[in-house]
């Protein structure tokens, strides 16, 4: 053994040493250029499989017998790319009932992708009567009611307007409804948390036009309503409008998809995904909220003492591990990442923590930048696993200190059954094989 | 007009004043909640169009007659979503040599994108033998040569390495190549500067897998060797491999395109598009620059005494208007943004001037947040269009002081026809009817 080796070796055990119970390395331990360091290499020759070690033995003999060079022509340019034919697992899971097919959900596949960013091909969607197909040069915005000039807005008089681009969530208040469930549902993250997506949005700020059209001082909510055949619509305070609200128009660089709003929604970052109108051609400014069957039939929040509580906009903070998760197994002892998605509708993502024993002892995770106020946050951990049975679990703080409660005390504040806007911690358990399943703990 | 209204307008006004000539308006005249509150709103009522100023002087009868909700059930959930259909402008142009298809390129149309992400299905393309169709679970990567241990690596003994997420732009050495020519081309932003993209790339660090394999301290550069039939393959230093070099495994969130190298390429922050090696299988550590087809036949840089410059490898700061650009006109007199991309492969972008006089005024434009080094940045800057004739450029300055020379500066580094790596200021001229044509100054 070289000296270099003596001191990548010596460096590693040092990183080896957990910062928490059951091999929570620190999140530095694999970085290299950071404050330290850390010779992962070294110690992480475990970390690639069997089957490549065996044949790394062999040496530069490796070239021609195990890689492979296309001995054909291969596919042609095309103008509009799609994933390889070999990503079936990357879909929007959704079901649909047959005689309203244009109603439900359909969730992004968190478990098998990586980054903040969504594909817009991979954004949930939540219909209330399907995606309506909207000619662009027909759609208008009208702006109305309590304001000095009601005015109508078409694409084009709204591409002269000053636009803006924000990397933003929409989340939907159900999403992460099923640790509602007296047993854990053994179901991936997709399932779990799939009402979750993240797009780079860009717009016209609301208030740029609420303030041309002249928002009388008695105006103090607005009506936003969609144009799909269930005019989906909801009460939104002006004081959010005049704040951060967008009137998005592209998503992920180009123009937002027929199913998230083409060829426009309304963009409230923080708040509750229906609140987000899709397919917006009408805002009328009202002096109370209008108590749409939106906000009344749905998206209120039962309580324990049986009254409902409205208009609970913003969404909390959460978080989930996205590697390992259900199905997502370990394939034996030695280093992995940790890594899941971290977020909050009140502002930046402050900390995630991660324990694997059950919220004994934690790890403070690495956010990956940049963190943005209202978007998701990627966040890694480094760790050793033993091959011994444990509970890995999760929980973020944001900038504005709140914290994700227990389970436990997440049903203390609501009626049973009351599913939206949970935010609890989950817990994935490892047994002795690494297969994991939904724990509650 | 109430006293709201004439104190916008008061604002408004002082903020009208150029803050350079022709119009152009300090950067913040558009922002409300910036450092003052601007009066746009007041100032803007020109920005809407005619049509629907006319209208909106019908007021609240417009709901009625003027919106149009979906009378019938919208479409169906699916498990991949793709673009509006009326988009038809939203895609990739390509020329094809019908004899050797799987050679060209194809081009991001950014004159109809927004923000700072290009869609993946945008993402520009250079095949020199097309898309190969690889089946992840037989693919391999090979890293060998002057190295400890020969390892080999899978998808799945990848999937347990620590994981980095990163914003960066890839762009071909070709890019804007065409202002090359004697006289200016009237072609898009899409043929001049289409080779130019912008993703979300995650995948593992390079640095740690060569760690991992032991470099040997002779070994100064790696060969990078792609699977297409072409068998792509670029010399590069090792000091960029044990810096910020990837092996990228997702784009936008999902596993990387066919197109982009699926399962996995080459990322090299800054550097010129074909290092980035796709469909990368082989990593062979050596003592000097291979000196293979594709960086003697192609990407050198001939200089005035003749002889040809290799291993230029950072792309130069750089930056183009998209609004408004070739055939997006100016549709009369009044407020506009001017709005493009800015980009270096020394780090970050810091400044974007603007100017309506052919450089001899400047406006500082607005910079989008995030700025991420080796990534592109959006700018704008709000604009009041007199109808006069003029001419609009772009000047990027980068956080290492290189600032974008004039096309005769450019023309003079190099011989004649060198087309690469050109970052000269490019000009937009509008005539008095907001029509652009490409202009050389």
């Amino acid at each position: 053994m070289d000296s270099d080796t003596k001191r990548l070796r010596r460096v590693a055990a040092e990183l080896d040493e957990p910062v928490a119970a059951n091999g929570l390395l620190h999140r530095r331990a694999f970085l290299r250029g950071g404050i330290a360091f850390t010779g992962f290499a070294a110690a992480a020759v475990t970390a690639h499989d069997a089957a490549a070690q065996a044949a790394a033995a062999t040496g530069e003999k490796l070239s021609a017998r195990t890689l492979m060079t296309q001995a054909v022509m291969g596919g042609p340019f095309t103008a509009y790319g799609q994933p390889a034919r070999y990503e079936r697992d990357a879909v929007r899971e959704f079901t649909v009932n047959q005689l309203t097919p244009g109603t439900g959900s359909s969730r992004t596949p968190h478990h098998v992708l990586e980054g903040m960013i969504t594909p817009s091909g991979l954004h949930f969607q939540r219909n209330h009567n399907g995606v309506p197909d909207i000619e662009p040069n027909q759609h208008q915005l009208l702006i109305h009611g309590l304001v000095k000039r009601p005015l109508t807005f078409t694409l084009d008089s709204l591409s002269r307007y000053p636009m803006e681009s924000h990397i933003r969530f929409v989340e939907c208040a159900g999403n992460n409804g099923g640790f509602n469930a007296a047993e854990p549902r053994q179901a991936d993250v997709q399932a779990m948390h799939g009402l979750l997506s993240s797009s780079e949005w860009t717009g016209v700020r609301l208030a740029v036009l609420l303030d041309e059209a002249g928002v009388d001082p008695k105006g103090k909510w607005i009506l936003a309503e969609g144009g799909d055949g269930a005019s989906m619509s909801r009460s939104v305070p002006i004081e959010k409008c005049m704040d951060d609200a967008v009137i998005a128009l592209y998503q992920n660089g180009e123009r937002i998809r027929p199913e998230q709003g083409y060829p426009m929604r309304l963009l409230l970052p923080g708040f509750e995904g229906n609140m987000n109108v899709k397919w917006l051609h009408r805002i009328q400014v009202t002096p109370t909220p209008t108590f749409t069957k939106d906000e009344t039939s749905k998206y209120t929040e039962l309580m324990p003492n049986g009254k409902a509580r409205q208009f609970m906009f913003q969404q909390p903070v959460n978080s989930f591990i996205t590697k390992p998760s259900y199905q997502i197994n370990l394939q034996g002892p030695g280093y992995y990442e940790i890594s899941g998605l971290a977020w909050s509708g009140a502002g930046k993502i402050a900390k995630v923590e991660i324990s694997a024993d059950e919220g004994k002892s934690w790890a403070q995770a690495a956010l990956v930048d940049p963190v943005l106020p209202m978007a998701v946050t990627r966040f890694r951990l480094p760790w050793k696993w033993s091959g011994q049975p444990l509970t890995l679990v999760s929980r973020a703080t944001d900038e504005k200190k709140n914290v994700q409660p227990t389970r436990s005390q997440w049903l203390k504040l609501y009626a049973p059954n009351q599913g939206y806007k949970f935010n609890g911690i989950t817990a994935w358990a490892a047994d002795g094989t690494g297969q994991i399943r939904h724990v509650y703990i």
